[in-house]
């Protein structure tokens, strides 16, 4: 809105929801496309973790690069490898068409960042299948149950006391992040010894969900490694997400759980269902423990 | 063993198991450097299901390749893209180097095969993680368990009736399969509608386990969607593992379990449990199903 001068710098909750394609993350994820499959971005700082960028921000910009560069429009399945540490700033992605197919086309992607000396530094590479969500049948036959989740009244959020996280949380402020008091033992010093976080997630400034914004949702809730009584960074080697269903509008359950801790490694595998109960998105990350 | 006349054609069984390194397996996944990052092998027809190369040699294959071409031994975490079906004869794998770090190497490789014009066609593509099992702390904090699955002696394979398997299967001769019977009812036409499959798993020259049969296993077993009472090929879009720990000696126990069945796609969540009762492997693959 820069042609209008009497504008709020901040987007104006009492004017009603954002709309898909006017939010915070889609202006924060939109690229620019310098020449065909390159694009640049300015990644914000508005979606960091104590100065580091969030991995499922990053994805939903892979994401956005994806599916400007392949003929479908849908992430059905994203795997991502992380490299290095992204910082807010200058980046640029590349894309490759891999193979494009009748129902399903697949890509490659990658995120850059510069160092001191202005060269390109990987620090996330993707490989993903793209397809249409609304060309899919109506069937369902899953076995799986939406998380059990207290009403969302009932959940805290970053708004209902001082953040248990160390650092400056800039995500919070863009999240409307409801957890399950059963998951938040490691808030108050006394972690529940099990590898589950649940939380109620929506975009602070209304914008509905969409199969990009899921990108972000299934890593953006605290690591299931603080309820097994561990501290600090998590860091994400590899992330998988299965894109499965078009969300409903309305807010998100996502539900995470850890098997294994096990070598310095777990794996957390998060659902994401919709306000129709359908399970939109499935993920599972390996990520790296500090073993206290 | 060329070199001797007498050397019996099948590797002979009363000799004792085959070793790691000397075994079918390890024979149909050699490959040959080309030129740095260029290998060549001929895809054995012993590893097909139908007619079709499975998928879980394709990634041992793949796994090989780059645990030449990457300084890390162990494939830790290995995603993989399946782009068109691959047939028995002759391919070329080509890796790529991404990044290089002290615990962690990052590699990408694709296997190709050739039209009839001898151009090259991607079969399956990877993104891949390495380290060193060995280097890990022993710590152990896992939740899991192992599946309950009854003795090796209880399970039955494909020596205890005839197969139910339509067309040729010529990886059931190299693989020692005993399924739980609570998840072979597909088999005999009484499906149990649970998305579930449980074997005990080896190979079939007495080979053990170690991080490369790792990808194999996961993806060996038949289709969970068979005791959903689908029939008929389930293609692989997508498979990812982690290996999580360097398997005993002795046979493993696979796990198999869908919960999401839905607009004509399903997820296959797979874990490989050893003789020490160790989770060593876990794997996610979004396949597609045709719905009847």
């Amino acid at each position: 809105m820069p042609e209008a001068a009497s504008a709020p710098v901040v987007p104006a909750a009492q004017d009603g929801p954002a709309a898909v394609g006017d939010s915070e993350f889609d202006r924060d994820t939109a690229l620019s496309r310098r020449a065909p499959g390159v694009y640049d971005i300015d990644l914000s700082p508005g979606w960091t973790i104590a100065g580091a960028v969030n991995g499922g921000y990053l994805l939903a910009v892979l994401g956005r690069a994806l599916a400007d560069a392949l003929p479908h429009p849908d992430p059905f399945t994203v795997s991502a490898h992380y490299l290095t540490a992204s910082q807010p700033g200058p980046a640029v992605v590349r894309t490759d068409v891999v193979r494009t197919g009748r129902t399903l086309s697949t890509g490659q992607a990658s995120l850059f960042q510069y160092d001191e000396d202005g060269r390109e530094v990987e620090r996330i590479r993707v490989l993903a299948s793209y397809g249409d969500l609304d060309a899919l049948p109506d069937d369902v036959r899953t076995a799986a149950r939406p998380p059990a989740i207290p009403a969302m009244e009932q959940c805290l959020g970053s708004q209902d006391g001082p953040s248990p996280m160390a650092g400056s949380s800039a995500i919070a402020d863009r999240l409307t992040l409801k957890l399950d008091p059963a998951t938040l033992g490691w808030a108050l010093g006394t972690p529940s010894g099990k590898g589950e976080m649940r939380a109620w997630f929506g975009l602070a400034d209304g914008r509905d969900a969409d199969p990009l914004s899921l990108l972000l949702a299934v890593d953006a809730l605290p690591p299931t490694a603080f309820e097994l009584g561990l501290k600090g960074w998590v860091p994400t080697v590899e992330l998988t997400v299965h894109v499965r269903c078009r969300p409903a509008p309305g807010p998100l359950r996502v539900s995470i759980a850890t098997r294994n801790l096990a070598g310095g490694f777990l794996e957390e595998d998060a659902e994401v269902w919709d306000s129709a109960d359908r399970l939109v998105a499935q993920s599972r990350q390996l990520a790296r423990v500090r073993l206290g």
